[in-house]
Parts: structure tokens; C-alpha cells; sequence
């Protein structure tokens, strides 16, 4: 191969010669123009350029789109930029900070009162005229002194000049160069890589603006976060906007309060109260994970909230993630709320001197945990400051860690696919910046859980740097409804914990080895998990976990007696039944009865208390017609039974 | 009546008229000689005096023997004196301080280097001597300048005597004078009442010696405790003796231990880890206080354990209760952990209104709570600072009240005398000295609860000054295998919590009232009363509620796959079940699962696993021999349903 020549391999294998120097725009003209209409940018040994960077190096080619994740973030962050440029023009007075991309969308914070709709809307007039302009979008490198001048007059864009000639902050060092994106009159500071031209951006609308302090800092001027979205087509656009229409109706926050089913106040931020729908609801997933504890051959612990620093300091938390804890004062010495259990099992574990004959030892706990979560942050179910997990950990040997992992896959697999009928992928997060341990542990742990996925041809990604900060970890996400995704189990190894509390066990040779300790949660936070289900199920839950699952009409007063009878009945079987004996026409009994999501709704009248049975409906209408009591109560028990999902 | 005269009413409501100045001794010796032998004091319109000490006043009049339990408290009280005047003659550098009576017994703090147990005999002994001299106890009011002249040399007693001068200490105002009692040789200051001579202390052990200090304040020098009993005879005080050590055969925390059900860690103290058979008692107690709520008309609800002081300033606690609560800083402001439910519920009350059709409102709620108790007075499950209770308000009308007061009652009944078959004891608590509220509002919660006790005949007594500081209640006592009574069950009335919450309902007649609250508990803390149940059933837990039911033993390893058959079978019955497969002998094994508590031990050989049967007995002993399989959990099932106690 010559010194002026580079070698790339495409995606599907194939290898092709290049003279150095060529783009990523010339070789995918070269595939084809449609492509070339939709690419974004090009990664190359895993580093993302512009289409139009002269490329000098031999290896891994991919020409990204906006299919790609990668593509997507290049598409995003360009938007970012549209916007940031008709803003400008719109509201000359603004002073732009950062505009990064986020798993939805994109965003730029700008130094501006408060925007009202209006402005956003002028402000998106403009952005079709510059997408109209299909203006060039150009890179290049400038001397930090060059930028400095550059942005006179925007103290955040000096702020960040100078991060990076002192820190190299975003860079691998610290520079004396930054890398500048014009596009038009616009210019702004960024790493890159951008789309070539304004015009791709086909569909793009201004979600919201809220306020947000410049580097997070409450102590900081706030500013006005504008929030978008963007898409290369205007359908993908409308579908996407139809999504977050149905996924505000199904805002659990909302549905959770309509449906009484928990609340918050401000007293305690961050910590629901669960009303006793809600607490049924929670109360039956309890039961349920319970049940499978039982087959499972977990056992369950019940332990302290408050433990002494010195707890802390033995599991490294007091180091790591003091900040996330509630501290107290007990017996004049730190005392802290936890936010974990682990350490609660490792003394448990060392109470008794074990031997390999008492491994694996798998104990759960469903023990409140606090986490001092910004009160900025929280929101409804899905970011508490208490909640409890599904949580358990498994001391064992490392000959047992393979076949308990294949046990938890098995568990999440059970929960997810068969019982809640969901889809989930998995990741495998890698050691983190701040972690404990040495390299060799990590690289252990990390091969044992990537073999393990391997051998059970099990898919998965790998996010470097996302594990625990005691180990690596297998994360589950799941899939809702509306196609989104969350994060709910979790597959830890550690074989640091054990160390620092000295765990041990005697093994078959007689002598003193450390075990090893698994931190897994497979629905994780149940309050989150929660809310999670009200709006994968929009508030319409199956039976089994339905807060009310029979609603008993009666036709008028002569039919409580024998309504009474049915309700005894349904209830003795603990089956969740409500009565609605008001005198109220039939069908407003029914349209609030489904309102309120009962899953069946019984009328109970002359022809019912004549014949002994009762008449059903389902929420959604259909009419099941009359049935003996006995069999309905059956049918019942049989769906709660096989956690049916109709 | 003659000015000279006092007209006297005996219990039996006899009334006799005597001379003023008369004496409770030639009043007794009037009636018998037997009963001057066992009078220890008299009692005169609720004060008590001493047997020698001139009466002057007319009224109710009873002479005290040491079966009641004023008579009690004289008698310890001059066993304590008893006891120190012993004590200074063997170690006459001693210091004494205070000597009060306790629940059981008495003590001495002296200021003395530790003792040593054959200290004690010595002291023992020296009391003997002192019973058999029969020295007479006499009374007399002196000056607190010639107090102070008499315990010159003794800082305890001098510090006692100023606080006599300057705030009344123990007296109802302050006080230039003191009661000096003086027995031989000894002296010492005491309000008293006592007996007349020291030969009436027939029988006494002195049981236990530990540290405590001056006033109970760490920061002052440790003292001496001495801790004895005394009876008027000796069967009575070897009767205390082999209870005591059965008692601590019982020990909750040593069976807790050997049973594996809970330990303590130095790094919560105060709050219990229990361990996985110690978590399933616990969990079996919730289910079946949940499957009474059900059956009751009981809402669980879940809620936060963290809340803003400016709830507790709301409730009263900050003013009252601050010093037992543990204060964190959440957001910069002052929050709490809860240590009751009460504010929790009326926040829940108030997010919606409510109208007389809502009402009763039943919440029930198991959150942990947690109170600040002192280190020192830590000790088992019986004194704790992290707990749950089965714990609710109730929020009602006025009319529904004495229903549910009468519905709380039969709750009681159902579980203390039915599921638990202990006998128990009502006392209704009155207005504490720190309490909320107008007088008014307290006698008319009082004559509620005295009026719905008496309604149905039900006998109680009255605790003065034993109320919560929002309104009086009833406590019952239950009393356990060992005669010993313990407080578990409370029902209080509350008109002040709504008021201060500002919470109300909609009446029948369109307009606002305040609810009443009544708090109530039937178990009381979850954890304490496991621990009263562990020492009640001495560990030999009925069926329904212990940890393993079933232990399976084979004979050998042949029989393990019949084995484990019989295992799944029990295990899918939720029955809760254990294999023991050593290879021991099958001797061994049976003592180990008696060792264990084990309910039922079954033994497999070839014989059951040819007939497919199982071989069983009981932890005591019994053979009940082969039974089928589904015959035997038939018969578990039974068993647990009944909740029958063996």
C-alpha cells in the first residue's frame, strides 16, 4: 500500500483503496446520490467526522445516516445549531452558552428573558428560512486567542475558551486550539461533526423552554433552556409528535392522581404516598416477585434504614456517593440513610462463619432507600428520593457466578417476556472513571459476564464506562407501549465489597476464600417500575395487579341485598371488588366505573337477582352477558392466576 | 363530729368514727393481729402515711398489705433502705445516693468502686442480720440546714437537699424542711411512706449489680446500681426466682440468636436485622393483620418516612416530641424521619374532600418509624428505635365513634383471645401534664372511651395523667405464658390533630365539621411483639407463624430424590419447609430439628418411600408415625389455617 493511500473496510467486509486526503462525501457520492442525500456524517475506527473532512487514515468505515445512533446525534446537533442561528437573528440581544443533544432531541441554553410560545414560534419561522438557505456548514481549527476575540462579549463562550486551553475540557488534553462551525453569519464553538448543509433538516419543532442555571449551579444566572426536535422527514416528525401526545395522556402523574392511585406533598419531595389503590397495586407486585423468590431459592431479609459512617467508609459509599445520602446525627456521631443494601447484607453475611456448603446464599430485601436526588430533578415515580427495590444479592462462589447469572437472565426473561409480555435489550456496562479495584479484577468480572451472555448467544451491547463504581454490570432495558425504553434490572458483579468487609467462606480445601457478591433488582425501584406500568397499560392494568378488578352496579335499592351477597363473595375470594350503590342511572354507574378502569362491571338487577348471576361488561364495553356467580368468580381466579394481559 | 374526732369509710364502705391522732397501728390491731403482721402502710383520700403516723382527717381510709400494689412499693422502698443500711456497714466509704422502687424490686446507687458478686453475699448477709434485729423505722421532719449538716461529706444528698430548698424536688413546693427516716444506726432522707420495723423484709435476693450515672447524665460520674426483691415470704421469692429463670431460658435476644431470627449490629443500634426465618414470622404477622384488615374494612396506604418540620410544627410533635425524633437536613431545612403515622394520614386525609359519605375512613399503614430512644435503654426487640407497627387512624363522625371504639375492641378480643389465646387487661390513660387542648375537649374524649367501656360491661382502670398528648386512650396489657403483663394494643382518641390540620368533612347537613381521629394498634411494634412472642412461646412457635415447619430427614442418600419430591409438594403449599440430607445419624438429626423448633420432623427411609408416605413426629417428641403424603398436608394446611396453637 502506498504512503498516499488508505484502506477501508466497509460494514459489510468489503475493502477498498483510497487515495488519503479523499471524503466521506466523494466516496458516498460514489455509492450512490441517495445516500449521499442522506448521510450525515462518516465514523472511522470508531471517531466521527464531517462528510466533508479529508480522511487520512486506514481501517473501519461506515457512512452514518439518521438511522444510525450515532447519525441521529450528528442530525441532532446540528438542530441545535439552526436553531441557535435563527434565535440570534430573531433576538439579537441573546448570548448563547451550550446547545448539547439529548436522548430526545436537542437543546440550547441561552443567556435571554424568559421566552414566551410566541417567541418560539418566530423563532421557528426563521429556522425554515436558513434550512430554505440550505447554507454550507464549514469546520475549521482556530487559536484559543483567536476565539477569545472572537467571542467578546459572551462571558459563557469565554468560560468555556479558557476550560479548554486550562482543562482541555471535552478534549483529551488541554489545547491551545478550538474547533469552529459556521454556517452563514453564524458561527459557534464545537467539537463536531456537523451535517454539510442546513437544508437536511427537513422536520423540526420547538418543544418547550424551561429555565436552567448555567453549568447546573443554582448559585448561577439562570437561563432559558429551549428544547426541539428534529427529524430529516416531516412524517417521522408527525408520528413522533402523536407520541408524546399519547404519552402526556398517559403521564402517570397524571393517570396516578385520577385514578387515586398515589400522590406527592410538598412536606416530604421526592417521596410518594401511595393511596390504597396505589398501595394495593404495590402490595401485588411485592407478592408477585415474592411468589418467585420461593421458587427461586431467595431468602428475605428485613434490616435497619440508618447505619454509622463507619459502615459507610468499610463499602467505599462514604467516598463515592456520600453526596447521594441523607445524613443524620445518632448518638452524637454521622449516622446516614441508605441508599443501598448491599452493605446490610455483608453484615448479615458475617454474622455466621460460612462455609461453600451454605453458598450460593441469594437474599433479597425490599428495604426503603433513600437517595438525595436534586429537587430540581424529581418527578413523579420515575425519579424518587425513597423507594424500594426488588433487590437481592447473591454471595457465591466463582465456580456458582456463571449458573446464577443464567438463573437472574432466566428471571428477567420470566418477569419481562412472559409475565408483563415485554421486549428488553441488554447492555454490558464497563468500569467507570471513579471506581474501586484493580484493572485485573475489573477485566475479570467484565470477561465473566460478556461470556456468559456469549455462551446463551444472548445479544448485547456494550456501554463503556457505565458500570458500578464496584464492578460491571448487565443492564436490562425494556421496552414500553410507546416504544420507549427504561432502564429497570440490573446484573452486578462485585468482587471488590466481599474484600472490604472481610466476607469469607471456607471451601472444600479447608481454607479461607472471598466469595463473591451479585447485586440484582429485576423490576429495580418498585415505585418507579410502577410507574412505569400505568403508562405502558395507560392506567388500564390486567387483573391480577388492577386496583379495582369488579365494580358492582346495583339497579336500584331493592338489588343490594343480593349485591351485598356477591360482593361478600367476590371479596372473600380477595378479589378487589367496589360496590357503586348510588342512585344514579345504570349507565353513568358505568361510564365512571370505567373511568375509574374496573376491569369487569357488574349490573346487578331484577333478572340478575332472579336467576342468582350477574351480568358483565369489560371496561372497553364489550358485553359478557350473564353468568352464575360461582363461574364468574372462577373465570376470575383463573385470569388473576395466569397474570393474564387482555 | 366532735373537732376531735375523724370519720373513717373501709373499702367494704363501713364508716367508723376515732379520736384524731389515732394510728394506723391501733386501728389494724382493732381489727386483727394477723392483719397488723401484714400492714405495711395506711392509705388516707389517696396518700399514703406511714403505719405509726397520726391521722387527722377523715375520708377513705385502707390499711395496706403488700398485696396491693401501694403496699408493694412501701415494702420495696424499705427493702432499699434495708439493703443500704447493710451495705454502708460493709463498706462504710460507700456513698449513698438515690434508692427508688422499679417495676420489679428495687435498687441503690452508691458511689463506690464496682462490686463483686461475693460483695453481694456479703451484703446478704448483713441484711439478714439487720431483718432478725427487727429494727424500728421511724420518721421525722427536720430542717434542710440540719440535712445539710448531717449528709455533710455526701455531694449525692447535699445536691438533693438544695434542690428540696430551691425547687420542692419531689415535694409539690419548694421547702425548708425534709423527711429524714432513720432505722438503728442508719439514716436517710425519704418522703416515704415505710413499714414499721426491718423484721418484716422476710425474704430478699439481691439480683444484679451494673453502671449508671449520677442522674442519669454520662457526663457525671458512674455510680453503683444494686438491684434486689424482696417478698414478705420466702415461697413468694423462690417462685420470683424460678420465673426469672425461665425468663431468661426465654430470652428473646438469646433465643432470637440461637433460633436464628435477629440479631443487632453496632452500627444501627436500636434497629433489628432479621434474619430469613425471623422475616418470615414477621411476614406472616403482617399477612394476618392484613387479612383481618380486609375482613374489618381496613385502606393500607404507603408512605414517605422523611417530612419538612413544618409538618411536625403543624401535628405538635416539634414542640412535644422533638427529643425523640431524628433530624436530618434535607434542601437546607430541617426534616425528620416519623416516628408515628398520624401527620401522614391527615396529609392524605386532606387531599381531597370528604363528606359524611366517606366516613369512617380506616388507614392502615406499616411504615417504619423510628424514635430517638437512649442508647443505654436499647435491649431486643422490646426496645427499639426502628419498628413498625399495624398501625391506624381512623377518621369518623362523632356518632360512628362508639362503633369504632366497639369494632377496635372486638379486633382485641379476636386476636389476643382467639388467635393468640392470652388473657389481657383495659386501662383508659387520662390527660398527661403535658397535653394539647382545652379541658373540655379532653373530658368529653375521656367520658367517650369510660362510657363505651362501661356500655359493654367490658372492666378497665383508670391510668391518671397516662394519655398521649392529643387525647386520652384506652391500653391493654396482655399477659404472657410467665404471668408477665406487657403493653402492646392502644386505642386513642384524638379531637385535637384534626383541628390542628385543619381537616374536614362535608355533613349531612351541607356543612363543615371537624372528624375525629382515633389512633389505634392491635399488635403495637411489629418487632415487639416478636419479641413476646419468642419468649411466650419459649421459641415453640405454632404453626402458622414458625419459621420451619417441616424438617425432612433422610435416613440415607438413596432416599433424596423421594425426598425432594416431598419437598416440592410442601414447598408449592407455601408450607414452609427444610431438608436435612447430612450424612448423620438419623438420631442427630431428629435432636438438631428439635433443637431448631421445628414443628413437624419427618423421616424418610425405604419403608415411606415404598409407600409413598412420610414418617412423622413432633418437636416434642411425639410419634404420629406414617401418614401419606397429601394426607399429612392436608393436615398442615389445617393446622395453619386454624391458627392453632399447640
Amino acid at each position: 500500500m502506498s504512503k498516499n493511500k488508505i484502506n477501508l473496510v466497509f460494514p459489510d467486509g468489503s475493502k477498498k483503496e483510497f487515495d488519503a486526503g479523499i471524503t466521506g462525501t466523494t466516496i458516498t457520492q460514489g455509492i450512490s446520490e441517495g445516500l449521499l442525500r442522506k448521510a450525515v456524517g462518516i465514523k472511522l475506527n470508531n471517531t466521527l467526522f464531517d462528510l466533508n473532512a479529508p480522511l487520512s487514515e486506514s481501517g473501519d468505515f461506515k457512512i452514518l445516516t439518521f438511522e444510525d445512533e450515532e447519525g441521529k446525534t450528528i442530525f441532532r446537533h446540528s438542530s441545535a445549531h439552526l436553531m441557535a442561528q435563527a434565535l440570534v437573528r430573531v433576538f439579537p440581544e441573546a448570548k448563547l452558552t451550550i446547545g448539547p443533544v439529548v436522548s430526545e432531541g436537542f437543546y440550547y441554553d441561552v443567556d435571554h428573558p424568559p421566552f414566551k410560545p410566541e417567541d418560539l414560534i418566530k423563532i421557528e419561522e426563521e429556522m425554515k428560512k436558513i434550512v430554505k438557505e440550505d447554507i454550507e456548514i464549514k469546520r475549521k481549527e482556530i487559536s484559543t486567542k483567536e476565539a477569545l476575540k472572537l467571542f467578546s462579549g459572551n462571558d459563557y463562550k469565554q468560560e468555556i475558551i479558557k476550560n479548554i486551553e486550562e482543562f482541555g475540557e471535552g478534549k483529551t488534553e488541554k489545547s491551545d486550539t478550538v474547533s469552529l462551525y459556521t454556517q452563514g453569519e453564524f458561527f459557534d464553538l464545537c467539537r463536531g461533526p456537523h451535517l454539510p448543509r442546513t437544508g437536511m433538516i427537513k422536520a423540526f419543532k420547538l418543544l418547550k423552554v424551561a429555565g436552567a442555571y448555567w453549568r447546573g449551579d443554582s448559585k448561577n444566572k439562570q437561563l432559558q433552556r429551549v428544547y426541539g426536535i428534529s427529524f430529516p422527514d416531516k412524517k417521522e416528525l408527525t408520528s413522533y409528535l402523536t407520541l408524546i401526545e399519547e404519552a402526556e395522556k398517559r403521564d402517570h402523574r397524571k393517570l396516578g392522581k385520577a385514578l387515586d392511585l398515589f400522590q406527592f406533598h410538598e412536606y416530604s419531595p421526592g417521596s410518594p404516598f401511595f393511596f390504597p389503590k396505589g398501595a394495593a397495586m404495590y402490595n401485588e407486585l411485592l407478592t408477585f416477585v415474592r411468589s418467585e423468590y420461593k421458587k427461586r431459592g431467595y431468602d428475605e431479609v428485613i434490616t435497619p434504614l440508618i447505619y454509622d459512617k463507619a459502615l459507610w467508609e468499610i463499602s467505599g459509599h462514604w467516598e463515592h456517593y456520600k453526596e447521594d445520602m441523607f445524613l443524620l446525627n445518632v448518638d452524637g456521631r454521622e449516622f446516614s440513610l441508605k441508599p443501598m443494601n448491599c452493605p446490610s447484607h455483608l453484615l448479615m453475611y458475617k454474622t455466621k462463619t460460612k462455609s461453600y456448603r451454605d453458598l450460593p446464599w441469594r437474599v433479597a430485601d425490599f428495604a426503603p432507600l433513600h437517595r438525595n436526588e436534586l429537587k430540581g430533578v424529581l418527578g413523579g415515580l420515575t425519579r424518587v428520593r425513597k423507594f424500594s427495590q426488588d433487590d437481592a444479592h447473591i454471595f457465591c462462589t466463582e465456580d456458582q457466578m456463571q449458573d446464577e447469572i443464567f438463573a437472574m437472565l432466566d428471571f428477567v426473561d420470566y418477569v419481562y417476556t412472559k409475565v408483563f409480555e415485554m421486549t428488553y435489550k441488554i447492555s454490558i456496562g464497563t468500569k467507570p472513571e471513579k471506581a474501586m479495584g484493580s484493572d485485573a479484577l475489573w477485566e475479570k468480572a467484565e470477561h465473566a459476564l460478556i461470556s456468559s451472555l456469549d455462551s446463551k448467544k444472548i445479544p448485547f451491547k456494550i456501554s463503556k464506562g457505565d458500570g458500578a463504581f464496584y464492578g460491571p454490570k448487565i443492564d436490562i432495558r425494556i421496552t414500553d407501549a410507546l416504544n420507549r425504553e427504561w432502564q429497570c434490572a440490573t446484573i452486578q458483579l462485585d468482587f471488590q465489597m466481599p474484600l472490604r468487609f472481610d466476607a469469607t467462606y471456607e471451601g472444600q480445601d479447608g481454607s479461607k476464600h472471598t466469595p463473591l457478591m451479585i447485586h440484582r433488582a429485576i423490576l429495580g425501584s418498585l415505585e418507579r417500575f410502577l410507574g412505569i406500568l400505568v403508562e405502558h397499560f395507560a392506567g388500564r392494568f390486567p387483573l391480577w395487579l388492577s386496583p379495582i378488578q369488579v365494580k358492582l352496579l346495583t339497579i336500584s335499592e331493592r338489588h343490594e341485598v343480593f349485591a351485598d351477597s356477591v360482593y361478600e363473595k367476590l371479596s372473600n375470594q380477595n378479589i378487589r371488588v367496589e360496590k357503586d350503590y348510588r342512585s344514579e342511572s345504570i349507565n353513568k354507574k358505568v361510564r365512571d366505573a370505567q373511568l375509574e378502569q374496573a376491569n369487569y362491571i357488574v349490573v346487578i338487577g331484577d333478572k340478575e337477582q332472579e336467576s342468582e348471576s350477574v351480568n358483565v361488561r369489560t371496561r372497553s364495553g364489550s358485553i359478557l352477558g350473564a353468568k352464575k356467580t360461582e363461574q364468574f368468580i372462577a373465570e376470575l381466579l383463573e385470569e388473576i392466576k395466569n397474570k393474564r394481559i387482555s
